[in-house]
């Protein structure tokens, strides 16, 4: 048996999220389904985290063992040949034993896409947070530097979570204004569930003067999740890359 | 009653085209529905042409006559509250009594856009065509050139269209290089039915070196479809303008 992994580029909008559902389309019920068709047995793949309904990856990593029949790159092409256009496994290789693309994640970095737009653009509604409203970029740079570093991120972990350790570090925290979209950049060692949307949404709230960016220290350090009170929408966001 | 114009930009993937249909859902259909709900009685709205499967749309006109029961202004906004989010209405104006949105046209303008990568993008698939092989930019651009003109364009039209005159006139034909995208546009007074299509599967059999772009005169003159072999897919294609 190998250990393979492969690295998935996806277009999340038609798909119930990456994790397996018995009733829904997602991301790893559609390739498991390929990969076990193209290798004759039954496919378990590990992700290196979900993502939501509507969530894209540009690199999501997977691993799985299987009992390699073809070389590498044979087994890329034929799966790619058969998986909808909107999946793209763009590299495999086979991993030491020990490797995990969940347990060896050591961080991972995400993009968060706005057009400011007064009005809505239908090419893209599914890519982008639709921002309409008059933009302060000054607050929000003001207010994501607050994230950076080590902190108990509870505030920024949707409702009914449960994950006993919610300390988490944030590496780098940047954006980009291109024409009329905004581009986030936000690595760190790991991320709650729903955290990357609700920062975005906290700073979009500063962006609309109902937060003062000075106020995001506190809002962190009450641990109360009612304190962020907006979650961003899914189709903004993308997993970029997971570091090993 | 008043004669009524809309201008709709549209991402056409998950449509069965503009054309109403009874048991499938269309853009005319959708809009008609919603437009109906909103003015209390059946509209029957009439698009400068059909579009096909697939195809977008960045300006569409459409028209119909109603008892124009509110502003225009507010029309536009309620009608776009409860369009989704792939149609947008982007302009609305009460014309003048003769106006047609199909018969009042003096011309078009499309776009089509082709992405160049060695690999498939699943985030472009749905809006470009995409072309792996080696490109052949001068010869597309000398076959461009023989397009150009009035022609019979009957080899450039579907099997099966039932037009009694296929003579149009092509008045510009240009092709830009955007990274590593291609973005043709093409005006004339007219097209038949999948004609841009034809033309740009024509240029690409011409990049691949299967056509001699000087051999396109005769595949024009022939008036045979068979001469011009590929349709180039619906999703690269943009309604870009419709001229009055």
């Amino acid at each position: 048996m190998s250990n393979i992994a492969i690295w998935v580029k996806y277009d999340g909008t038609h798909y119930c999220g990456w994790q397996r559902q018995p009733k829904h389309k997602t991301v790893q019920g559609v390739i498991e389904k390929k990969l076990s068709r193209i290798l004759g047995s039954d496919i378990v793949i590990h992700g290196s985290g979900r993502t939501d309904s509507g969530v894209h990856a540009l690199s999501q990593c997977a691993s799985f063992t299987a009992d390699l029949i073809m070389p590498e790159d044979r087994l890329k092409f034929a799966l790619n040949r058969i998986l909808p256009v909107d999946i793209l496994v763009h590299d495999l290789a086979v991993m030491p034993d020990d490797f995990h693309a969940r347990y060896s994640a050591k961080g991972k970095t995400y993009i968060y896409k706005v057009y400011l737009d007064k009005v809505r653009d239908p090419f893209k509604d599914s890519y982008y947070y639709h921002y309409p409203h008059k933009l302060d970029l000054d607050a929000i740079q003001k207010g994501m530097k607050y994230f950076l570093g080590t902190h108990d991120f509870k505030t920024f972990m949707a409702s009914g979570s449960a994950v006993s350790n919610t300390v988490r570090t944030i590496h780098s925290f940047e954006v980009e204004q291109i024409g009329n979209t905004l581009e986030f950049t936000i690595s760190g060692d790991g991320f709650l569930y729903n955290m990357v949307r609700i920062i975005i949404g906290t700073l979009f709230q500063v962006s609309r003067g109902k937060t003062n960016p000075d106020e995001i220290p506190m809002i962190v350090a009450n641990l109360d999740r009612s304190g962020a009170k907006w979650t961003a929408p899914p189709n903004g966001l993308y997993l970029k890359e997971v570091h090993y």
